[in-house]
Formats: C-alpha cells, structure tokens, sequence
C-alpha cells in the first residue's frame, strides 16, 4: 500500500502534512518534536509519527489509517504512531472535520495558566476583529457574505469560547474529556488542553490552518492584553 | 481581460501583491486570512480576494476594477472581492494614493487597547527617530532632503498623530469614519481601527510599504515603552 | 586527515555541524560569535571553531579530536579549538553522550538570573507537557511507549530539575564545576551556566537538538510564566 | 568609475553590502528605510543610500567615496548620500575602523529611554557572558587567547559601558557629539544615539557585524531583565 504515501500533487496529504509541520516549526507550534497533525483524505486518515523531529517529516514517515476499519494500510517501518490518534479521530467523528492541528504554542499554555489562576475551564474572548476568523464548531461554512465576513463563522460582537480540559500523563488519556467538551459545547471551534497545548480541526485542510493561525494570534494578544491590564471580555 | 493581471514585471501589481502578501505574512500582518492590500495601476485598482490565505495567492486571485468606471474588470472564479474594498478606494479617493495596506498587526490592535483605556480617539508620539518614516497625509513628497529627511516627511520633533476609528460588525460600515477621520485630520498619514489593525497607504508601493513598516515599529516600541513606564509625549 | 572532514552525506557531522550552526543563529542561540555544537562519531570529536560567526562555518572549519589519543587529527588552519571543547568532553565522558550543545540563549541567562535572585541552584519546573521532551539524564532511551512518551524521558508529573553552577572568566574553567553537578545529579538533561547559557547533550544529535528545544521552551515559557506571577512547581 | 561597485567576490564590499542589510532587516535593524552600512575598503568607501528600502539594495545602489580627496567618486543616479556619512567616517577616523552599522534596532532605543528615565548618558552592564564579544574601543585585536577571549576583547568582569548621546533634528547634527563621546571614552565600541538607535563599528565587517549582534543582545537582555527587576550592573 506504499502508492497511498505517493503522489506528485503538493496538496495531496502525503506532501502537505511534511510541508506544513516544516511552516509550524517556524511558528514555535512544533518544538522539539511536540505537536502534530492529521489529515482525513476520502476514507483515509493520514497521520504524522510519534516523537520525531517535525520539521523533517518525509511522506514516507506518514502512517495511514484506514477509516471505515480503523486499520493502518500503511506503517513506516521503526516509527510509532502518534499518541494523539484517538483525539484527532475524535474531531472526524464528532464534527465531521477533515484535518486537525495539535500544537504546543507557548501562547496556547499560557492562556490555559491564566485561566487557571481563576479557575476558569474555558478562555472567552470577544470584540476583536480576527475572532471572525473562527468558524461555528470549527466547521462552518467558508463562503464569504457581505461584511467579509464567511457564512459559518462568529461576528464580531460574538464571545469567542474555548474549553480547556486538564492535561493528563498520557496524551490518548485526553480523548474522554476532549469529546465530552466538544459535545457539551457544540459551538467550540477547538479544545485547550491546560499547560498542554491546543487541538484544532477543521472542514479542510485551508480552514484548520488559518483557524489555528486565528487562535494562535488570538492566545498571543490575550497573553499580551493580561500584561498591560486589559481584559479578555 | 486576463491580460491585466499577467505580466512578467516583478513591479506589476499583479506580481507584487502575491509577493507582499507573502512578505507581510511573516510579519504577521496577514495571519489567518486577516489583512489585505490594492494597488492603482493607472486607470485599474488591483485588490486582494477576501477570507484566503494571503500568503499564497496568485496573480490569478486578483480582482482588478477600474478607476472611472467603478467596475470589475477581472473578477477570479469562486472568490470575492475583499470587503475592505471601499475602504482602499477612500484612500485613493481622498489622498490621491496609490497603495493601501490594512494589516491586523498585534501592536496596532494593542495599542488601540491602551488608548481605550484613557478613552483616546487617537494614538500620538513624539521624538522617536522612526517617525522621520512617516510622510505628512501619508503622500508627502519622498524627495531626500538635507538631515535625511524626506521633503514631504515629519522631522524629529513633530507629534505623529493617528487617529482611531471604532470598529464596526462589517468592515465595509467603517468606510464613513475612516472618511471622516481623513478629512478631519489631513495630515493623518494612516486609520487605527480600534480592537482591529490599521490602514496604511502611499503615493506609491514602496512609500506605503515603508510607512507600514514604520508605524508598526512605533506600535510595538510604544507597546514596550508602556510595559516599561515610559510615556509617548 | 582531511577526509575526516569530507563527505557527501548531509547527516555526517562535517556536514551536520555547519548546518546546524546555521539553524541555531536563526534561534538566535549564537548570535555573535557565541555558542557551539561538538559531536562524537565513532571514535572522533568534530568540534565548531571558536570566536567565528557560527552561521558562516564550512567543513573545512572544524576541528577533528582522536577520542582515545585527545589529539586533534584535523585543525583548520588560522583557527582556535572552541573553549567549550573540555565541557563537551565531560559530557561524553559522564553521560556517554555522543553530541553536545552550548547556547548563549537569552532565555536561558533569564533563567538563571531569575533564580540569583531566590539564591536557587538549580531551575525547576514541572506540570507541563513539553517535559515530556526531555530524557532522564540526558541520554534516556527514545523508544515510543504507549502514551505517547518515550521510553527514557520524564513523564508529566515528573519534576525537571537542571542545575546552575556559576560562570568563570574562562570558559574552561567551567569544567570541574560542570563535571561535580553532573554526578550529583545523575538525572540532569544538562546543566545551566549562570549570566551565560547552558549545555544540553544527548546520545544522538537527533536527541541533543530536540532537547535543546525543548529546554528553551521552557526556559522562555518559564519567564513568561514569571511576567505573568504563575509559578513554575 | 561603475568598476568600483562590480565585483564577482561575495565578500567585496559592493556584494557585501546588499546581503547585509538584507540580512539586517531579518533582524528588524532598518525597517522601513531606517539604519544604515558603510564599509571603507582600501582608499575607497562604501555607503548605502539614504531613505530607500535596505533590503532591496543592489550593488548599483552604492554610493562610493574616494577617502583621501573625500569626493564621491560613484554616485548612484536619483538617489542620495547616507546623511549617516559624517558619523561612519567619524568612525573611521577616530578609530581606523573600516565597517560601520546603524540600526534602529527597538533594543537600542529602549535602553536609551530606560537611560533616559534615571538621567544616565551611558548604558552599562556587566557579568553577561555575551560581554566577552565586544572588543575595547570596538576594535580590539580578533586572536583567540586561552579561555575563549578574543585578544583585545573584554573579559567576563568587565563593565561594558556605552555612551549615549542626544538626538538631533538633523542626523549630520550628531556628528560633533560622537566623536566628542569617542574621544572622551576611547574604550567605547559603540554609540548609542537617545530615542533612535546605535552606531557600531569594527576593524573588520566580521568584527563590526558580530560586535553589533552581541550589542543588540545585551541591549534586548538588559530590556527583559528590568521587566523583572533585575539590575544591570
């Protein structure tokens, strides 16, 4: 089954996940072989390995699960699969998305750190512009309407809402409380998972990206407001 | 008309918007398919295309509308036109510019942030070098003059004065304020818009490019100068 | 012996050396001159050059050590043997490591400064999922186990503890200092160098350079964390 | 005269300065035209134009002047000379340097306004092991002693200490002030000029670029270190 990993189109799985964890390395989403990413392409899940360098990912180091069997068509040879697995077939199964992003973002953990320190399980955020970037459940409609803004994604004068779930010793420990979050809150667009890092999914590979981008900016500035005094609500 | 957006001038706004958004994107003004750029050409005003990832667009992503007529020209199949459209058509109309960038940069947003909290509708400094960058009304004349110092530019001891515009649900409803704040301030060389980013221009490309540069470095060093206790005037 | 320094294999340390060099300024963990990389390879220590820009280095910069003899089989010629050389052999030595990194990391020296002030020796910090990156004593074996950690590395509720022995006017005269905290702390991933930077080994450079980033994660998370008033155990 | 600014040799000062200031604004050094590069290289002096994009010069952009008649003995049609000249042969007469660079580095100028807020006209740090790049008078001898020191370079209990002088409308203004600030600190390697950034300066561009690298890590170093109340000397 070596042909599932094989292809000449850069937007084909087996080339996106190695060119896209080597553009999360440089946003620090990435280091030290922390984080990870899944692509679910027809009836097959492709999925970057277990604790390697993430920025040196080759197709060949791809695993390839097979959907309907939740079997693996393809294994690279001496590497493991990653333990973030279950979570990401999670995000396929709860909310029919197609990629799903796991990052270590130290903004991401900080936000979650805040959060903490009052209590809280979920960051809320709201009245800033790039909150449009984020989709209903991470997985509205992409069309863009009037006011640029896409037809499944918050407005502005919406509360942004993401839950935080405690981080646990093993990473597959995590799949219980990110699917009873993502059921609880059937809007969230991303699970937070405290002093951990993030999951975000996504309708396409376009939509999971530049979601995590939009969190991503979104955790910075919270990080950066909470320093000059400035609240999230 | 598919000519107007091919040409094999790396200066063609057909080739350079790609290659700004690409540039702009790992500054960070871009992230998450936020942000945009046009340029006017002549009689054509080439925009970038609403809601994708900026850092990836092709010529063939442009829409292209002409001057007098107010009509597209070259419109990309499945794409929209960019709502900050009348927005960059404003500054063309009332500076006689012929570039408009609108960034989502973290610093504009956060300095926004500290005005709001002084309830200031306009962000000024002063005896910074930097803000020899900035021209008067943006389109000041870039002729260099004696000292360093662009003819049409602010010296050393002039007050840089931006003034800020509070954000609306859809970004084409900002188009009346950013009006109103121009013709009230001629001598404003870009628009804040609260809780969002800014919109820069220029008589050229490369005056509105350089002009977002500086003024981005004046919202971070002002970021960091309040962090560390230091006013602005 | 100048074929110790020729090949066309990019992962042999002639080659791997430079490369990585110019990887870690880009970290900027050897700006200035400052920093370092050594790697054993069967029985020779290839060692980065000292005072030269380190994003400059070719094959033909480095020096070659005879492990068993301690004789230099290869020296450039107009170049010095790094001060670091004595502390990156004492991590062979103690660790049986076989790939050493010196970085003057801003986050590291931040580190280091933040617990001058509590008069603390050592850097502690625990309850965050990049730990999981780094490996007991440095050399731990990075075999996959269920959960997604390493066979050899510490778990989440772990403690990560990296001593901090005092810097000296000379780099060398770090050795005995380094070589005492090592065997008291057999656990040690690496060892921090107060007001300079730290030294992180491993038993391949894959593991020494993961390590690496995982350590200035923390470290530049850790100081954020502080900014914020969040603790670090 | 064009021969003066072609050359095939990478390391000719006419290849060099495009690729450094390229580089430079990677660094944030001359964002939006500010900052500035002069190499003399035998009689002749190399000068980057003034007001222009940085990274985008090419070789034909270079203005060259003969040292001995102080004519231009190239000048680069429709563009001008640095008014950054006066200050970059000041420093070559002062010390017999031959590169000098100006950056506007955020680093440089917020420890001049940290300066400013105790009435300090010098910055001054020590027991940072990054001090030991700098050499005395910027221009020490480069041989690598015992320990990792450079010959004429500072040792790790050193105080560095940088003079600051005050901005003027007029860039040339400040010609007088620096070289009075060299003459009465002949061990100074740098100039800081207050609320606009750094002239660093070297025997050689080596010098004179890792000199301004080391700098501008001690100037960020010092930042981070009074956002937590950590002295400087």
């Amino acid at each position: 089954m070596k042909e599932v990993i094989q292809s000449t189109d850069p937007n084909h799985p087996a080339n996106l996940i190695p060119s896209l964890c080597k553009h999360f390395y440089t946003l620090g989403w990435v280091t030290g072989t922390g984080g990870g990413i899944s692509i679910r392409h027809n009836e097959h899940v492709y999925l970057a390995p277990s604790g390697v360098q993430k920025e040196q990912i080759r197709s060949s180091d791809i695993f390839v699960l097979d959907w309907s069997s939740q079997n693996y068509i393809y294994s690279p040879p001496s590497l493991k699969p990653s333990a973030c697995t279950p979570l990401f077939l999670t995000a396929y199964r709860l909310r029919d998305a197609n990629c799903c992003i796991h990052t270590h973002s130290q903004w991401a953990v900080l936000v979650t750190l805040i959060c903490e320190a009052s209590n809280l399980t979920k960051f809320t955020i709201r009245e800033i512009e790039q909150i449009k970037g984020i989709s209903h459940g991470g997985i509205g409609g992409a069309e863009i309407k009037e006011g640029g803004r896409k037809s499944g994604n918050l407005s502005y004068f919406d509360t942004l809402s993401v839950p935080i779930i405690e981080n646990t010793a093993r990473e597959e420990d995590l799949t219980d409380a990110m699917e009873k979050a993502m059921r609880e809150d059937t809007d969230a667009c991303a699970v937070l998972v405290r002093r951990h890092g993030v999951y975000v999914w996504g309708k396409t590979v376009e939509q999971a990206k530049t979601q995590a981008e939009s969190l991503d900016y979104l955790f910075e500035l919270a990080v950066r407001m909470r320093q000059l005094g400035v609240g999230w609500t």
